[in-house]
């Protein structure tokens, strides 16, 4: 069986950073970095100890795996300029469709990590879920083989549960570290530090790892306590932006359970 | 100096639930358990090995410690009932105003855990922030000695700060726990399990637990990808309140970061 052995990496961010890190871990050779803008790629190639570039037409040709790791709406573009027709091209969007790599190799598919990346903080790639998609069913095991170097949790997907996913992990991850931000915004403006509120984060978070949200929910939209609901609106009336996040969300969970 | 050791209860919810255990894990004595619901007073008194009552005249007269942890909208009244005047009366609110002990007791104050607490989760008290306010000095001492027996985490804020700690907490804990349960709802509608979630949840609080969230967001609207931002507005169609709470949360991401 064909194995994943040499990594090129088409993008110089966070989820290239992470990838290219999990590769090198996990035995393979990553080669080359490609990004449209050579610094990113000279800095990400220096981490990872291999050849970088900003033209396509010097992409290493003998890689066996060619990992495009762009923002959603750069994907075409590159794919389009892809040079090697008959290698494995895969990106790595929750949302972007596996077609669009169509224009860039007869073989292609989608290996997206689901978890959130930042530069400073390393992360266990071993737990992060792969979701797997392929064009062409001879390469299925190929990609699952690459998959599970990196990862214990790889998983075959459609692009509508891929998308879905996503969606979810928006909410899951993105809207609440939004939250975790407004809470420092409104503590700091009252000079207390956020500090004080990372227990609380932690158990939250916690709680969830056995149960379902649903039976954690607590706080005062789900007690309808309106007295606090009123006070806390009021409190914000000098942030109406807050404030109308507030209600709309204190109203969401009262729909949710009833209230 | 005057110390506590016997506590008595006004209440038997989760608050109530979490701080008896901890006083008796101190080594405090908890005598009794009230509850207007005769029936929650005995199971809580049960799991305390203690009394319980449903009759403020049968309140046990010699606890050093009277903590009322009941609705906000609830202690007005406790407290206008609470029959005697000489003893260390609390509440355990974030947002309700002290003086509204005044009726009760001529030596009162606040105790308030900031901690989400479920009947079914454990938690370490030890490490749960307590915030103390107390209307007269004299009993500063003995509250904040009665804190520290159960918290390594004692501090004394104003009124108008355990509010605004509150507000936060409701962001950082319920409105997150409201994200996660919105995600678990995407997912159940597309046959996935929230299990995939949990490895992101996990990081998502553990990148803040070192940093500050306003460098940890991530996502699309902090990229600023109009194209996923379109797509997730429509495939949330179906579903009027999540697509209004995923467009206003994606542009109070926008705006903050000048997107």
């Amino acid at each position: 069986m064909e194995r994943v052995t040499r990594v090129v990496l088409l993008g110089a961010g966070n989820v290239a950073t992470h990838l290219g890190r999990a590769f090198k871990r996990s035995g393979c050779s990553v080669l080359q970095v490609y990004s449209r803008t050579i610094s990113s790629a000279e800095n990400l190639a220096g981490k990872l100890d291999c050849a970088f570039t900003d033209r396509m037409d010097s992409l290493k040709k003998d890689a066996d795996l060619y990992v495009i790791a762009v923002p959603d709406d750069a994907i075409s573009d590159l794919a389009a300029r892809f040079p090697l027709k008959d290698k494995m091209l895969v990106h790595t969007s929750g949302t972007a469709g596996m077609h669009k790599l169509e224009v860039g190799s007869t073989r292609y598919g989608v290996l997206y990590p689901l978890q959130t990346f930042s530069k400073t903080v390393d992360v266990d790639f071993s737990q992060v879920p792969l979701f797997l998609e392929v064009a062409c069913t001879k390469d299925r095991s190929f990609l699952d083989d690459a998959a599970g170097r990196i990862s214990k949790k790889v998983l075959w997907t459609s692009s509508h549960q891929r998308r879905q996913l996503h969606l979810a992990a928006v909410f899951a991850c993105n809207f609440v570290n939004h939250m975790y931000a407004v809470a420092e915004d409104v503590l700091e403006e009252n000079d207390l530090q956020f500090d004080l509120l990372r227990p609380l984060i932690q158990e939250t978070a916690q709680k969830v790892m056995t149960a379902g949200p649903h039976e954690m929910q607590t706080g005062p939209a789900r007690r309808n306590d309106l007295g606090v609901l009123e006070t806390h609106a009021r409190m914000l009336a000098g942030k109406p932006e807050y404030r109308k996040m507030y209600n709309f969300i204190s109203e969401s969970i009262r729909t949710k359970y009833n209230c």
